[in-house]
């Protein structure tokens, strides 16, 4: 057998081999002080890349679950406003249409939110605004900062699916008023998938749903975790707990603002391969918006077919994105997440561009010559 | 450092070496063939040791989320009987009452369920039963078969928490009429902790209640698990997916009667052993109701102290359990769950009946020699 493929999608990821080796050990109890700085450890690490000193649990799900406690936790019955510019966002608001009265702010996958009829929504009352911070859907970047002002401004909590952004690019949620925000493992962590983390403000406690679900009760990992060593409120999915902790200590060694940066430069060479190659960037930006540094959504150039060109790459032992729903076909997207570097953007660069030619597709200039001038 | 505790629980327990191994390597795409097919090797598994032909799942969180997911799917705005003679009981009535008109079934933990009292609130409309089928708060295990008669005599579904004797007891939830069975995966699968499995009859289906929440949506779930390849809807957990077919395979290769009469030899040697030493076992039981065969829990003798027993016998490298809630102090409990044979059960006896003499309890005879007449 051949070595296992390169993932270089917006997450699954590939992980480094000391947070997968974390996870052979022996079963550990979950009850006991041990487990309890496994968990700590995460959580130090976790407050520090989320930008926020405010609570901060592990929650044994993926990062839907962790999407699902926010809005059910502190939506219930609300009025939300659910910002909508790619899947993700339309997943949140299918979320809250479960549990509160949800208002879509819709654009276009991959174009701007439409702040102002965010702003009406919330005159008209909106107690809660969702965004997902940066839409691997669409590959674009959301202006966090501008909507938690506004949030604030109107007294409205502010929930932020960061799933794909903290860990790989600047968050600071508690500067941005942050209320909620959340994190999946397997994204820019570069940890197995399976654990969301959550981050809850004061503010956001203070105004707690009433009945929440009971896997996902936020006051009983809030309670769990204040006890003398930290705890969950059930059984939590020790291995992935131990791979966390190596994938934040491993964080900590690197230094998040060295991650950020080299997450942004991994961005910036596939960006500069897909303009040298003549092809459009998907996202449709304007002032306020940027491109997404963990993912890359590249349109496809008329006659490239996505499935005969994804087949290429694979055969090289390289696996890309498409498009997901409506953008099936017309898109392809590249991961820069997480623990990759210049050798597996280069590898998947060159697939690529190979591939592009095959299909007949004339590439302007060379992309992979490009990109190795930003990673140099 | 010494070897790792030997964890004696009633769960998490010891995994094979082949279980955990699986976890370590790279991740895969969980929308991927080989990910469908690590999942269909589980379920296949998995609906011989539940004794069903329903539709099943694994679920990434734990236990506890199959048991929400059983009454959330089921349950919500509906009378709902819960049995509850020990701890896991009284969760499933605290989760119900969170979606439905919860009544108690209640009788003191470790003691028979109230079979008169389940009846009556039958006949006064309940439309669902649950219950716990193993104990593991008391050692005790339940009378599904019967509770099963009762429910659709009445016509009620049936819920029941195999958490604890899937796999390590015998569970024939067709024959029984169990509508909805959960297990987790880090009890007598001896997977590691963070999976749960649920089957769902047809009857349940077509009782299927509305507004479910989102991740635990098991419309969802069989949606996704029935396309040309088995996915989750939401990111699965990989690495415990992983670990978890291993743990089926192993099944598979000692075969579910064989697993099944070691689980009830193990626990028969401690109840031998306690027997022995002149030990009460806490259960109270009646026609109906027999010890559990996956955890055997021990009334202490008067003035031996939980914590200083349970803590000579760690020191010794074992660590067996307590009593939860208000048994703390009353009762300790050995796990016999899933991997563990003579050797774990024998120095487990070997370390208590030491610890219980060290403490001035004058054991009546040699419970480790007798332990051992059952296990040769």
């Amino acid at each position: 057998m051949e070595k296992e493929p390169l993932l270089m999608l917006p997450g699954p990821v590939p992980m480094p081999e000391r947070v997968r080796y974390a996870m052979m050990r022996q079963a550990i109890n979950h009850r006991s002080a041990e487990f309890g700085a496994v968990y700590a450890d995460s959580v130090r690490v976790l407050k520090t890349v989320f930008g926020t000193a405010n609570d901060l649990f592990v929650i044994s799900g993926s990062g839907t679950a962790g999407m699902e406690a926010a809005v059910a936790n502190f939506g219930r019955d609300k009025e939300i406003a659910c910002i909508v510019n790619g899947k993700f966002g339309e997943r949140l608001y299918k979320i809250s249409q479960r549990y509160g009265k949800a208002h879509e702010i819709a654009s276009a996958w991959g174009t701007p939110v439409n702040l102002a009829a965010l702003e009406e929504q919330l005159k008209a009352g909106a107690e809660i605004v969702t965004l997902v911070h940066n839409e691997t859907s669409a590959g674009i970047k959301n202006p966090a900062p501008e909507i938690g002002k506004l949030a604030h401004k109107y007294d409205a909590l502010f929930v932020m699916d960061g799933i794909t952004s903290i860990g790989g690019d600047l968050v600071e949620s508690d500067k941005w008023g942050v209320d909620i925000a959340i994190v999946g493992s397997q994204k820019c962590l570069a940890a197995p998938a399976g654990l969301a983390a959550i981050s809850v403000s004061s503010r956001a406690w203070e105004r707690l749903s009433k009945n929440p679900p009971y896997y996902l009760d936020l006051a009983a990992y809030r309670k769990s975790a204040s006890g003398k060593q930290m705890e969950t409120p059930y059984t939590p999915a020790v291995p992935l707990f131990l791979a966390l902790r190596e994938a934040c200590l491993l964080i900590e060694e690197e230094g998040l603002a060295n991650r950020i940066a080299r997450h942004q430069k991994m961005s910036a060479a596939v960006r500069a391969a897909a303009q040298e190659w003549g092809l459009s960037l998907f996202p449709k930006l304007d002032a306020h918006h940027t491109y997404s540094a963990t993912v890359t959504a590249v349109s496809y150039p008329d006659g490239i077919k996505d499935d005969e060109m994804r087949a290429l790459i694979k055969k090289m032992g390289i696996v890309i994105a498409g498009g997901q729903d409506h953008l099936k076909g017309k898109i392809f997207r590249i991961g820069s997440m997480g623990a990759v570097g210049a050798p597996e953007i280069l590898a998947t660069l060159a697939a690529t561009q190979y591939a592009l030619k095959k299909l007949g597709y004339k590439t302007h200039g060379d992309g992979v010559q490009a990109a190795a001038e930003v990673l140099g």
